[in-house]
This record gives structure tokens, C-alpha cells and sequence, in this order.
């Protein structure tokens, strides 16, 4: 294993879309959503181990998750669980990590990720991140992963790659970062045939991250900056504190890739979805008989079809008479919606939020 | 408060069709099913309180419910419950409350009725059951509470009148029992004006019992005729034990009231149901404005109309897109099912029992 080589796993995310499965102490990532028997934190972490040694692998979460980290990553070193104070994107929390690394070793290639994401075909992530490493460490390049697509969907972000560079490379410079596009514009990429998903996924040298920040978020890279003689020692919290307080809430994507020219893409297909929502874990989830998604032997169905139905798994469920619907029993919540209105799920959970009921949130 | 006066609750059913809300160990009659906060046993005990002191109500129930009836009625005198060994429908039970009451007071009347139903008109039930107190007390006569009819249910047994008799005498002769008709014969009987329901109600002295028991019953009549040197004794359950084996298993109305010359009725349009089903339940309550009978203020519903929404009270549930549904989210079971296929529940039920998860039941 590359002594020299390290992750980094953004885990401090929050989000109302799978409630009543997440909480607001227990978001997607330290969900078992697929029902494996492994969080999605613990299955980033198991992927990379594969390159990292522990001592290697940071992960980067807000301060509330720290014990939750420590529970489903008993591995990890505990000062290798950088604590944000509060959320500011992903800019920042990518600096905080990068200027950490650097300091301990300036020879370090990072792979960056977030912490929720599911990737079905492990081998072709394993053999994608390698290439991408090896490349990282010889060349000056952010190497980010593109995901095939398989569809014009509007939910993600895309990567457009250059077709004129030699094509018998498999690292590719990136044209343009698109945002969450129309319908009409997904069609068009799809079409053209040299647009990606992007994963927000990238693997990168620290030396050419610094260098990102100092060029085209010289704030942010000064403040992180400054942190040389607080980091691994007792006054890293409260320096972190100031650190962000002062930080602008800032992407990594809009900061500095959109900028900067040393980007490149690596296509990898490699069965990934950020399952953003209920009917996304259905479709990339294995289905019974009647095309319904269920968690539990204890549940009996009765006409019911296409539905993700999900109890603790210490109660018996009879269901009738349902199709195309989500029904969610966790601990002391229960959810039924039809799989077509879960865009409404964040608009009841700030119901309940609105009805000072926080304690089912 | 007359002396003579006493009632007999019969407590010992069960039944699946209100499960996951009724158990095994719990069925309907221990419920606040309406959620007025008396199970219906409180209520039918309250109601008759009005009539009868306590020493002077009996409850009959099953032996295993005996600790629920001293919980839910805890004014109760221990050895006015009576509990039965095994199942053998109401002859038995009303048999064994009958001889232990006329061991103890031969001049006794007695009320005798189920402890599951509603009445939502106290005052009709109280002025009835006075007039047919009275009566009972100076004629050999069973008289029985005919419930006004308000449709043709199939589901109810019927009772006819003789309409040549004294019309100004509100307690008048039956002619015929019906049990359960098909719909064609019970919209007949509506139209005739001489049908009334069976509310299983019914008022006598227990000498007049005891002489139709005699009469019609003789095998039950003997046996418990030999129980008089133990009741009220220590060797009264395991003479009940005996007795209860040696029994055939028969119903009041088809052993004594279907035979018996002496059986009038008093017509009572007293708010009467016997709630059998989840819709009879609903039909019987107050809605909101969706039309929706919800037991919670927790229940957040979006696009629900004319269903069943109850949740225990410590959970909260976000309810999308449903139309006559019945939702029940009980301890350790959670039930969906169209209203119109509630007939179905018991099926489920069973395929719980053959699955040997009996926990759930």
C-alpha cells in the first residue's frame, strides 16, 4: 500500500428526502439504505481501504456526527475525524483536509468522495481510482471520476470532456462543469456522447490543491493557510472554529474546478448512483416478485405492487391494496406517499419542524 | 338501588377483525375503540351501574382474561367474575351466571349483555332497561331490547313482533328469530315495520331462567343445578372446570330464545352498534373535514379522504394519497388495507397464525 496515498471522505451532509429512515442526527451516509448489512459511510471506507492505510483515511464531518463516525468506523484514527463547526459546502471542508494532509506529508495524493454515494461494480472503481492515483502523483492535474450515463437525468451535475485530445488516453481534460440541466439540454448531452455525471469524486496531489486554492480561492487558502502550527495539536479545534467562522459557503465545483484548467476526467462505469431519493433506491435496488422493495420477512403483501415498503424489522406489516407507494415505519415515525409525491417528503418534514415536533425529525 | 337487581356481562370473546388494534390477549371488548377513553367493558359496566351495585355485576369471561376485567374494572368483586375454562358460547355462560345467582338471591332479575357493543344514547338504554326491570320482576317473561332498525344489514340477526297484540304495550311477544339474513329477506323485513335488531340484550328474573333452562336445556340445566354446594366456595373453578367439559356448546338464542313461549321484546332506538368491523367503527364516528377518522394530532395526512388513520400516540405519521383506507400503526404491527377488502383481515390474520408468528397476534 502507497504510503503516500490518502482519502478523504466528506460525511457531514444532511437531508430530509429519506425521512423517515434519516434523521436529522442520522443522515443517508450512516444509513444501511441498501440493506447490505453496511452503512454507506462504512462501504466508502471499505473501498478505499484498499488504497489507504487507516492513519491514511480522513474523514471530514460535521462536529454532532463524531461519535456516529467513531460507532461505524471503529478503525478510524480519532484524529483523523476533522470536525466542522458548521456547514460552509464543500470548499472549505475540502481545504481543511488538504492543508491538514499537506503538512504531514507534501507528497500525499488524496482521493476525495463523498460518504452517501452507492457504486454497484467495485472493481472498475478500484481500477479507475488507481490509474487516477498513479496519474495524480507524476502529473499536475485534478483527475475527476465521470460516471457514464445512462440516462438524461436532470437531478445531476455533468462533465464535458475535451474529444480532440488523444483518444487512446483514457484521462481526458475536462471542456465544461454543467450544473442540474433541463430535460431538453440532459437529451443533448447524452446525445453528443462526450458528457459524464459527475460524481464528486476527484483524486489529486495536495500539492496541486494548494496551489488550486492559492490561485483561485486565495480567502480560503489563506485561512487554512494559517493553521500550520495548530494542526495535530490541542488548539486544532479552536482554530477550526475561527477557520470557519470566517470561511465564505463555497463549493469545490464552483470554486475552483469550473476555474481551473489542470482538470481532467476519468470515465468510469462503475454502477454509481448518489440515490438522492426513495424511487432511486428502488430502481437501483433488487425487486421481488410483485416489483416491490421490502426489508422484512414479517411483511405480507396483498395487491400490492411497485412499492418500497420498509418496517423495523421487530414488527409484522399487512399491506393491501397499494401501488407505486413508499411506506416507511422507523422507530417512532411512519410515512405512506405515493412514490410520485416524494418530492413532497421535505415539504411535510418541514411541516412537522414548523410544529415545533423536532423530536420525529 | 334495587337488590334484586343485577347484570351479567359477557367478556369472553375474541376475534381477529379489529387486529392489529385487538390481540389474542386482548380483543375488542378491552378497547377504547372510540377513543373516548373507556374501553367499551368500562362503558357497558358504567351504564349498568346505574341499575345494579357492585356485589350485584357479574362479569363472565375466559379464564385467561381475568387479570385485564380486575385491571380495566377494578371496583369489581373478585368472585363476581366468572371464568370460564373453555369456550361453549353464551348457553353456558349465561347458565353459570344464572344458578350462581339464584344460590345467592332467588328473587333476582338480571340484564344480560355483551360487554363489546355501543350505545350512544345512555338515557333510551337507562328508560328501557327500567321498564323491562320492572316487568321482568313480576311476570315469567324474557324480554329481550329490539334495536330500532335503520337499513338492512345482513350482518345482524333480527327479531319479529306480534303485531296483533296490545299495540299500546311497549313490551310485546316475538314471534320469530332470524339470524343473519340474506339482503333480499332483510329488506323485507325493514318494510314489514315488525323486525327489529338483536342486541343480544336481554332482562328476566333468574327463576324464569332457570325454568326455560329446565325446560329447554335440560342437559345444562342439571349440570349446573349440581354446582350449588360450591359456588361462592373454594371448589367452585374446578367444579366449573367439569361442568364446562361436560357442555355442549350452544348459544342462548338458538337453545332457549328461539323455543321458549315466554320471550317478548322492548324496542330501544338507543344508538346502538355492535362496531364488528373498522367501517362499522367508522360509520359510527365523528370526522374531520377530509372526512378522515384520525386518533392523533401527530397524523399529518396530504390527499387522504374517508379512511382510518390511527397510530400509537407517541409516534408521528405523514399520510399521502390514500381514499378509503383503514391505516392502523399498533405496538408491533402495521396494518394498510382498503376499507372495502377489511373482510380480508382475518385471512391475514390466519396466514400470521400458520406462519407460527403468533407474537403478533
Amino acid at each position: 500500500m502507497n504510503e503516500n496515498y490518502y482519502a478523504v471522505i466528506m460525511a457531514g451532509g444532511v437531508g430530509s428526502r429519506f425521512w423517515p429512515l434519516s434523521r436529522e442526527n442520522k443522515p443517508k451516509q450512516f444509513l444501511d439504505i441498501l440493506g447490505t448489512g453496511e452503512t454507506l459511510l462504512q462501504q466508502t471506507y471499505r473501498r478505499l481501504r484498499k488504497f489507504c492505510k487507516p492513519e491514511n483515511i480522513l474523514i471530514v464531518t460535521h462536529a454532532s456526527f463524531n461519535d456516529i463516525v467513531k460507532e461505524q468506523v471503529p478503525e478510524i484514527i480519532s484524529k483523523n475525524i476533522l470536525l466542522e463547526p458548521m456547514r460552509k459546502n464543500t470548499g472549505p471542508c475540502i481545504a481543511y483536509a488538504t492543508y491538514k494532509i499537506i503538512n504531514k506529508d507534501p507528497n500525499a495524493v488524496v482521493a476525495v468522495m463523498p460518504s452517501d454515494h452507492i457504486i454497484l461494480r467495485e472493481d472498475v472503481f478500484t481500477k479507475t481510482v488507481t490509474t487516477a492515483m498513479k496519474q495524480a502523483e507524476v502529473d499536475d492535474k485534478i483527475i475527476t471520476l465521470g460516471i457514464t450515463p445512462s440516462r438524461p437525468e436532470t437531478g445531476y451535475g455533468y462533465i464535458q470532456y475535451k474529444q480532440n485530445e488523444d483518444s487512446s488516453d483514457e484521462i481526458k481534460k475536462v471542456k465544461t462543469f454543467t450544473e442540474k440541466p433541463q430535460l431538453e439540454l440532459a437529451l443533448k448531452f447524452i446525445d453528443s456522447g462526450d458528457f459524464l455525471w459527475n460524481a464528486g469524486i476527484f483524486i489529486s496531489s495536495v500539492k496541486t490543491l494548494v496551489n488550486s486554492f492559492n490561485k483561485h480561492l486565495p480567502d480560503v487558502a489563506n485561512i487554512f493557510n494559517n493553521g500550520s502550527q495548530h494542526y495535530y495539536t490541542e488548539s486544532e479545534n479552536n482554530f477550526i472554529e475561527k477557520a470557519y467562522s470566517m470561511c465564505p459557503n463555497i463549493s469545490m465545483d464552483y470554486g475552483i474546478m469550473e476555474k481551473a484548467d489542470n482538470v481532467f476526467v476519468i470515465e468510469a462505469d462503475m454502477g454509481w448512483s448518489d440515490i438522492g431519493t426513495w424511487s432511486a433506491l428502488y430502481d437501483n435496488s433488487e425487486k421481488n416478485k410483485q416489483n416491490n422493495l421490502v426489508n422484512s420477512e414479517n411483511i405480507y403483501t396483498y395487491d400490492v405492487n411497485n412499492s418500497i415498503i420498509r418496517i423495523d424489522k421487530n414488527k409484522v406489516a399487512v399491506i393491501q391494496g397499494l401501488e407505486n407507494y413508499i411506506v416507511i415505519d422507523e422507530g417512532d415515525a411512519l410515512l405512506i406517499c405515493r412514490m410520485d409525491k416524494e418530492q413532497n417528503i421535505k415539504n411535510y418534514v418541514e411541516k412537522i419542524k414548523k410544529d415545533k415536533k423536532d423530536i420525529y425529525l
